[in-house]
């Protein structure tokens, strides 16, 4: 699997698509904003979005679309610089305007055409922009690994960098590639649910049936961007698309392991790219947590860490401060028995039976937190449970950003 | 009612109770750490703990003790610098050492002593230094307003200065005293059941039945102290003890509004004392939240406002990015109708049906927030449920001091 932030190689892009990106002028850097994505002939479509309960324009209307096409997209259009959400019954209407515009541009019905937006919040959309930047698309659109990353540039916000993932694998002689690009920096707990200011878009030339597609993206989605948190902030624009143009000729059902291993590697390593360019992150930490009374709980003691201030400062400062995530597994709301747990940093036991190791030694463990990443094993004692996680420490970097962002 | 961090009259202390303050050894920096009150009689008492499922060993001790006594109470005694907890039973072990201690010093038994730690999570509490400050306690204690300053200023750990509150009300010709003090300033999200590193000590000299007190208790904390954020961390220490000497001769039932409201003032000016004092604060903002539902989902609306990262970087800057109220309120799991939420900043409304108003004037939005305290109000028009809550903003200070807190 290809996994990385630069440029992949134009055989590994995924067949049937072409890509584009202009400037609209939404960002006030005057940097490409409007990413376009038209499929050769229709390709079948998933979708996942926010749970948050303000959700944004483009999500109420893409997922209106998606009904409406019976999960068929032609074009993908994605503004960054303006998230047009918390903009009431003309956020609505901006965001259906360029689907219109974009429909009638590329030869699809509006219905056809999945908007996505993202950037400040409760600011009209000045969708007229976007319109009249629509012929500046129609003659970038490309098939080609350049455009697929400017694409993959223009979606961006807060991130310092592209993220991108892909795989090629051969199916019943046939090739099939996924590719996928995705944008997120803060605001970031997806719980993304039939769940994500993370957008997320990956594109495949498989064949794969719109139900087939769905069910293999929720899979994916819950070991992956699920499992994510930088600041705890479930966002009102999440939204991870997933397309399949069937111009690879390999056919795939969800019982195709390969594929959707393939799927979750792809997902992963996005989520993953996520997290490490998170805003102001100087650590990217993986936990597991095991010995809980079921993989539910597991989850609940890992957001609880995850979203601790007093835990992400201590992990800025390399601090091997385990009694906060003492502290954080005990509030989580998951069935804890103190004298149980055990904590490792890396390989070197912290604490055991709810008390500091015996030859716990400060200064290692002090030496391995200041890796960039690093690894806290948490076991509860109780159960099976299990999961992994990844998330960020909490600098003051973070706080310069997110405290002069709007003003 | 007083409510200040300074001095308390004489003649406001409540009569039955002599305190003092020494230095044991437990805070590096050679500041007072050991507060210590003894009841010339015993006192009734009532105390509720953090909702955290690791506890601190006093904790655990004290909750015995009071069932063991019948909510009676000779002695409390309280470090700082050690929080002793996750110390499993040697931690236990050291708690029950120096309440032995106390309680022959004192004339008391072991279970007539109430301990408190607050500190450094993890470090076992060195018991043997408290037990050898017992003959210095012994020789400062006093019932006057000195001593209580002083046991104020012993308790404190992070925080910048003593938090005490006082009121004084005649009851049938009688004059009853209420006093309190606490101490917090990170860690400070307490869900003090039936739920605090809070650590709050009131003192009355009206005579009050032990089960009559612990409804009194429970009543004035829920909307005071349990209406408090700082950074959303319980603490594994939090406490809160209620003591009545009785020596007023002023008797009170819960059916007494008066002492009821006194408390619940007392109550209120400490929790506000304490977001006020929150590490790294500049901010105080009172949220107002009503409409809801009911009120259960009126303090969701505010709990997820107050753990916003990005709300309370916003905060810190002075910003009137209303859409990551708008997206904290989507996702706190109330019932929300977005185009039903109105905003406002003061009186100036910010937000009207879910969208900007019309007239939302930025510079005056800006403005107002750059007092140290301002007054957010969120209407969700969909039913009456309401709240207030008290919370902070999250500055790159807080960052600063807990980042380097343990190393």
């Amino acid at each position: 699997m290809i996994s990385s932030s630069s440029l992949l190689a134009d055989d590994s892009l995924p067949l049937g698509f072409r890509f584009s990106a202009v400037t609209a002028g939404l960002k006030p850097s005057g940097k490409p904003d409007f990413a376009v994505s038209v499929a050769d002939r229709l390709a079948s479509a998933a979708a996942l979005f926010t749970a948050n309960r303000v959700k944004a324009a483009p999500l109420i209307v893409g997922a209106r679309h998606l009904e409406e096409s019976g999960g068929k997209v032609k074009v993908v259009a994605v503004n960054a610089g303006n998230a047009n959400c918390a903009t009431g019954n003309i956020g609505l209407a901006a965001c259906e305007t360029v689907c219109a515009a974009a429909a009638a541009a590329f030869g699809a019905t509006p219905h056809e055409v999945f908007p996505s937006s993202t950037g400040i919040i409760g600011v009209p959309l000045p969708a007229e922009k976007l319109v009249a930047a629509l012929p500046s698309v129609e003659r970038d659109l490309a098939a080609d690994a350049d455009h697929f990353s400017a694409f993959s540039r223009a979606i961006l916000t807060t991130d310092t960098r592209p993220k991108l993932a892909a795989a090629m694998l051969t199916i019943d002689g046939k090739i099939a590639r996924i590719a996928g690009v995705c944008k997120g920096a803060g605001m970031i707990f997806p719980q993304l649910v039939p769940h994500a200011t993370m957008l997320v878009y990956i594109f495949t030339d498989a064949a794969i049936a719109p139900a087939d597609l769905n069910t293999m993206l929720r899979d994916a989605v819950e070991l992956s961007f699920n499992r994510i948190s930088i600041d705890g902030d479930t966002s009102t624009n999440d939204t991870i698309l997933l397309l399949a143009s069937g111009a690879s000729g390999a056919t795939i059902t969800p019982s195709n392991s390969d594929f959707t291993a393939a799927l979750g590697d792809v997902c992963t390593s996005l989520a993953k790219q996520v997290v490490d360019d998170g805003e102001g992150v100087t650590h990217v930490v993986e936990l597991q947590i095991e010995g809980a009374a079921n993989d539910a709980d597991a989850l609940k003691v890992a957001r609880a860490i995850a979203h601790s201030p007093l835990v992400k400062t201590a992990w800025a400062g390399c601090d091997p401060n385990w009694g906060r995530l003492m502290a954080a597994t005990g509030y989580s709301g998951a069935q804890v028995e103190p004298e149980r747990i055990a904590i490792w940093f890396g390989d070197q036991q912290i604490c055991v039976n709810g008390g500091r190791a015996p030859d716990f030694d400060e200064p290692r463990a002090h030496a391995y937190l200041k890796s960039r990443e690093f690894t806290i094993r948490i076991a509860l004692g109780i159960g099976s449970g299990q999961c992994r996680f990844w998330t960020t420490d909490l600098t003051t970097e973070y706080v310069h950003i997110n405290a002069d962002y709007s003003t």
